[in-house]
């Protein structure tokens, strides 16, 4: 979609999916700049990925990270004078980038620290200049006029690649591409990039199912009441494994294409769901697949599908289909 | 606080806190029998105990699990009566438990069940009768009279030990004790143990600081504005770590015993706080800790101890003090 670059947002454990699996597949697909949060994260991808691509880690050069950066050759994004001077003493040779605030407060090198340190920085050959949108899935939203002329501002004219765009700002256009964009969400099936095809599929084991006559009760707090005779199924995940306890009322999985609805409290390890409805209960019921995304689901408790994904827990098997 | 066996929870990877780390310090402090939910699970657990514990799966034998129960030599606590045909034709002379519904409807044979099966379950002399409480955590709910009763008529007079108190109703007194108390949110510091002492202890790395003047804006959807001139830390957590994003408006950290409020939205890897108050800015701040339990921070998400505990991410060193 865009003339640019497409590096790949790859923190959070690739946003729950394994960051190992996604990178490989993504660098053979041709991305050569991927992204990290937090230095440790850098360090298992270098091993996962070899000496070539470029590891950018946003949360900059930290207090402790300067053995593992050098380690594992990774490029910090410098969010502050503070960071710019710990990298410039301790790694003098070695690559960064400069992360600036263009108006989202969050991370970042403010407009008047860059005044004062842009040319300091500069003859020290950054890498990428870089920014981040605080409102980019709203794309009305005046804020994104707002930091592109921000972005603009503090970087026109300078010989560096400049990158302002993770995925949803990839969406608002080609001014706001410049060098590079930064995909993450848009990568995993999620919303703003309405277009995604689903990426992930979780399917749930059933444990047992039982009869319950109406007016019994099903789960912590006695929470569901039987309003009819029904068939409950007891199934084999819970907040632990990210399926957030708020989810509840409205939530619900698939068998086949038939809608089974939860029941009851989501507790640690497991679920209830309704199977009164089913000929059939299967071996297992579907929460995430093609009838429904992590957006869906991420309603169900109030959340953001980015949320759901980074949550998905660590006691599922997992599959990689390339 | 009781006569009886005090088995241990360990399910959900130790409530979050590293199962293995966990189980050692309990199997040191005399726990005999430990519990978890999956299978999966009691393979990492015997490879971390050695030979000589109980490690009972509270999902029982389910359609796969033979073989790792039988490597692992685990007792599953089986739940119904297609259970209990799989596990006497796979795994004959292996011990297994009995898991009975006293009214919950989530895991466990029913009543009716238990009595068309139970002479030909007894003669394979099982190892454990138990149920688990819907209500535990409300002492006066009329749930927890009815459960001991329908769990008292099926098991009075047998020659099995029976459980049915976790910590909830190891709290409700000795009629709920049986020969085996299962603390679980008990052992981590998490009511309705309210006795206990804190556990956790959770420190956020300080990445940078900056000013924002009034009617600044700070994070995604420009969610907080600034009343007036302030000073905010931006933190290197979020809900990729276990900070549930429904954690909010009223959330607060600590510098020492100052409260330090967060503000703006919950990102995936980062938080945002005010730390206008404060002299010196230090190099941490303070989710969990004396100051602040599992519960209290729990409300600030509307959940649960025991979801904020098995939420906490990977990326955080872990250190334990023993």
């Amino acid at each position: 979609m865009t003339n640019s670059e497409t590096a790949v947002v790859v923190k959070a454990n690739g946003y729950g999916l394994g960051a190992p699996s996604v990178a490989r597949v993504l660098a053979k697909a041709g991305a050569r700049t991927f992204f990290v949060a937090a230095a440790e994260e850098g360090v298992i991808l270098r091993s996962t990925l070899g000496p070539g691509p470029k590891i950018n880690v946003f949360s900059g050069h930290m207090d402790g990270d300067t053995d593992i950066m050098r380690g594992s050759n990774l490029t910090p994004m410098i969010n502050s004078v503070d960071q710019m001077l710990r990298h410039l003493e301790t790694l003098p040779a070695a690559p960064f980038g400069i992360q600036l605030d263009s108006g989202m407060n969050r991370l970042g090198i403010e407009p008047e620290e860059w005044s004062a340190v842009r040319d300091i920085a500069l003859s020290q050959n950054p890498t990428l200049i870089m920014s981040h949108l605080a409102c980019a899935d709203e794309p009305d939203h005046p804020m994104n006029a707002h930091q592109l002329k921000s972005f603009r501002e503090m970087t026109d004219g300078l010989a560096v690649p400049c990158s302002l765009a993770a995925t949803g700002g990839a969406l608002l256009g080609p001014e706001f591409h410049f060098d590079m964009t930064r995909p993450g969400i848009g990568l995993y099936g999620g919303m703003p990039f309405a277009d995604a095809q689903h990426v992930v599929t979780l399917d749930i084991p059933v444990i047992q199912t039982r009869k319950v006559s109406q007016g019994e009760t099903v789960g912590y707090g006695n929470l569901w009441v039987a309003k009819q005779d029904s068939i409950i199924a007891t199934i084999a995940a819970g907040y632990a494994d990210g399926l957030i306890r708020a989810m509840g009322n409205g939530a619900r999985l698939y068998a086949d294409d038939i809608q089974i609805p939860v029941i009851g409290r989501v507790s640690m390890d497991l679920m209830t769901v309704d199977v009164s409805h089913l000929h059939d209960v299967p071996t297992t019921l579907q929460l995430l697949g093609k009838h429904q995304s992590v957006d869906t689901v991420a309603d169900f408790a109030g959340t953001i599908g980015y949320e759901i994904l980074t949550s998905i827990g660590t006691r599922y098997a997992r599959t990689y289909i390339e």
